[in-house]
């Protein structure tokens, strides 16, 4: 009947994503002290800074003292996003960051001339460029993600083939190079997915390229983002990204406070709940949520913060 | 795959939910004008109020105003919740009721001890009485419910068999009395329930009683609502309870502020983007439950509300 995978793996990506967007100003000290809860959680990976333009994102302008103030806990892996050479340079010069080179593309042409400014072609140098970077600092490349591959507001639904086209384009790019990629993303970048286009979209990319691993990056704007999560495990995905108490927000909402990325204590119970094991203390995790909420100052829209964990509620029982 | 159904109809009941749990005062007028705003999105059957003791729920002491109020619309079954006979005999009196009546238990001796200070030996005598009752005024018993049917706060986690038993129960008095039952609404009571725990024990009930329609009745308390509506889908359940912005919220959950029934809009936004017909219009829909918040006074659960519907996305692209 499905494919439920017996262990997910999860990359928490609340921090970068969280100070990013938040108003703030919250402090070097605070930001520090939530990257340390998440990592005695049992989390494995961590994304912990965005190395951005300061100017542009000024929520990520300490991003060099953030980086150098975590504690490094054994195990964890440890890293950050970067948009540009500089932001490489900037991250390669942090202590202790796993670096691990990317290929991006959107399904959507219109997207991507409003984010980047560039076309398909023009990001197809990009890539190009960012690849032989990557190998000149013997960085490995090992992922492709592809953003709006659910639709887009500024296109609207987008097909199966979209998909496949602009996977086999980076594909192409990574294979030129003689770089193998082990891991697809599809990312629900604007919150348009639905179990049913995770299952179509997710299908038919893993029946064309059977070998990489899927990953999924799912957003919760419309409320479906646990449903999509647990779409994509019947069909045996076993990678996410999520973000600690829905830390994030949605940028591109049409109406403001919609969530962003799925909340991740929410997909772990969801996990544990059905015997798939994420190596996460779950009433651990929501403790780090509760610290979130308290560091922004606001509900996050995670649904465990206040509902609790079943762990509790067996324990209390037995009493 | 799945057996997803072609069409999915709801149950409204938000109304009688929210009204009865939050702390008001909500003046009549504004009742009346939520339960008219939802009748006019094209849901079909709404719970419009609850009559219940006054002192025990302060929130309903105008059940009786609101239900002469309301607006009705042709099509639409406008229905209330009692408990008792004093209950019924208010609706009764009321005018334009769709009167059905329903056998109800739970799986949870212990839940059913604290709710009702009844044994199962007990709750069968009453039900017995209710149904008799039922038979005298000539009002039809088509459903039982069975509560805690996926895990309760005082006995934990809940096996199949003891689903089976309480809806055997029921189905044995219902049968001893000539009714024929068409409707198992199997609830989610405190939010234990996940995609997997849906998919078995609603799959036993379907295996052993293959005639009833399953409903679901399912509590957002953990965030997995939505999922586990769409694992109901998937086993081809196209009956749910729900509640407009998610109005209700949960009694049973350990901490404050936990959500309560599933949301009716995101759960027609999974029903209608994935191509199933609810016969609602989702942005009629949104307006109401933007009119709740406005009506409680504070921000509701449902995730639509600030993240808008795709129909207005899609119409903002081709304009």
């Amino acid at each position: 009947m499905s494919d439920l995978p017996s262990r997910v793996t999860i990359k928490e990506e609340g921090p970068r994503e969280g100070f990013q967007i938040e108003p703030g100003p919250i402090s070097t000290t605070r930001k520090i002290e939530l990257i340390d809860a998440l990592s005695g959680t049992g989390l494995k990976s961590i994304q912990i800074a965005s190395f951005v333009n300061p100017k542009r994102v000024p929520g990520w302008a300490d991003a060099d003292a953030v980086v150098a103030g975590v504690r490094r806990r054994p195990g964890v892996a440890y890293s950050a996003l970067w948009l540009n050479e500089k932001g490489l340079q900037r991250a390669m010069a942090a202590p202790d960051l796993e670096l691990r080179g990317s290929l991006s593309t959107t399904t959507s042409e219109t997207f991507m001339a409003h984010n980047t400014n560039r076309n398909f072609e023009e990001n197809r140098r990009v890539q190009r460029n960012q690849l032989a970077l990557y190998q000149h600092h013997g960085i490995p490349v090992e992922r492709i993600g592809v953003m709006t591959a659910f639709g887009c507001n500024f296109e609207g639904d987008i097909s199966t083939q979209q998909v496949l086209d602009a996977t086999q384009d980076m594909l192409d790019i990574a294979e030129e190079a003689g770089e193998t990629i082990s891991i697809v993303s599809l990312a629900d970048t604007m919150g348009w997915a639905t179990p049913k286009s995770i299952k179509r979209v997710v299908g038919a990319v893993r029946e064309r390229w059977p070998e990489p691993r899927i990953a999924l990056h799912i957003h919760d704007t419309r409320g479906l983002g646990i449903a999509n999560a647990y779409a994509g495990m019947e069909l045996g995905v076993d990678l996410f990204d999520s973000s600690v108490g829905g830390l994030g927000g949605c940028p591109f909402a049409r109406l403001k406070g919609a969530a962003g990325n799925v909340c991740t204590e929410d997909l772990v119970f969801l996990c544990e709940e059905m015997g798939i094991e994420t190596g996460v203390d779950l009433d651990s995790l929501i403790e780090a949520a509760q610290l979130a909420e308290d560091i922004v100052g606001h509900p996050l829209p995670g649904s465990l913060i206040r509902g609790g964990s079943l762990t509790k509620a067996r324990a209390a029982i037995l009493q």
